[in-house]
């Protein structure tokens, strides 16, 4: 990609980019790369400094991963969003190291994480923008969080289902137990365990590749 | 407590205040109070704007609730910490609520949301600040997510009862079990359930008000 093509999509992804200089707006293109990623590649793995990625076209998945393997969405990111998480040395108060996949292809522009940080600690605006989007993510993560240790797993599996359901508009969920979990950031056994319940229960039916629904009142009842 | 005696507190807490021209100085002063707490006051309850909280004495707990009451410590402030997400007004990217007590008798200074929130936008280092100081936070709570979700609980229950031990510098541990789950953002009874469990191995004893530590060693191999 040209770094014209960038500078238009940096002009329009970044509110502060009226504010720079043109010699930085140059500089910033010059230390940016257009990527396309195929589906599933893993492209920040904990804390090295990946750089600040901005999404064009796709999906990431932002997740946590314990020692044993377990992992936990965090949130997604689609066109239009950044992800600042992966440029660890563009934010010093962050201490914790997070996980970014592909979830579809994806075309993304990856900005040097440290050419980001050297930005932000000249330009006020740079600097705001960054701990912004960071503190949004924030919230997103306390929604998770309260979804996981709050709410109990059959109600977060029947709403679930239901969403998905309305989603592709038919009663076939076509993902297996451990995309569900994936998707819930639950673990595969947890989701098996609650679908057998689910199915004992002639609520929904296990099939080739995925669920189906049998009593969406009963699954509705269950999301209250 | 003086203005002026407010002024001095301010210059040494906030970062920004030689920043700030005297007429904003005065105005902070102005729209804060000192406010002492008793031990056990609910000072933050949910999405009222409180204000920007600053600790000068004591130690204030800060959490989330469930509807049916279930509480998740997200950390604590120490003299010379600030609470800013009190001031929901101040940050409009944070969506969620968060509880403050007091765990001690606290001397706190409040500053008005108002005032706070119509300073950062006209001063780049006072929004700075506030979004820094929420950045850092979100680490914490990471951590605390991560502690929770991953951690098997006799491992974390270990942990927790050599790091008092080692803190009061005895055996005994004089917490109930519900003060235990709420200092480890767990349930009474999953508490009372590991508990048994370490006293029918012989690693603890319950005790009259407390816990008394038996076997440090096998204690210690559970929290490697």
């Amino acid at each position: 990609m040209a770094a014209h093509t960038i500078a238009t999509t940096f002009s329009s992804a970044f509110p502060f980019w009226d504010k720079l200089s043109a010699t930085d707006q140059e500089s910033l293109c010059r230390t940016s790369h257009a990527v396309t990623f195929p589906k599933g590649t893993n492209i920040h793995n904990g804390d090295e400094c990946t750089g600040v990625i901005l999404v064009k076209s796709g999906c990431l998945r932002v997740y946590i991963l314990s020692e044993d393997g377990k992992d936990i969405t965090l949130y997604r990111l689609f066109p239009g969003d950044i992800c600042i998480l992966s440029a660890s040395c563009a934010l010093n108060t962050i201490t914790f190291d997070v996980h970014v996949d592909t979830e579809a292809e994806s075309n993304c522009i990856i900005v040097s994480g440290c050419a980001f940080s050297d930005l932000s600690e000249r330009v006020a605006e740079v600097k705001i923008f960054a701990l912004e989007t960071t503190v949004a993510r924030f919230s997103d993560v306390m929604w998770v969080m309260e979804q996981i240790l709050f709410m109990s797993f059959d109600r977060r599996l029947a709403i679930f289902l239901l969403d998905e359901s309305a989603k592709n508009q038919s009663d076939s969920v076509k993902l297996t137990h451990e995309q569900i979990a994936r998707y819930m950031g639950s673990a595969r056994e947890v989701v098996s365990r609650m679908l057998k319940y689910f199915s004992a229960e002639g609520i929904v039916e296990s099939t080739r590749g995925g669920i189906r629904i049998l009593d969406k009142k009963r699954l509705r009842a269950l999301a209250l």
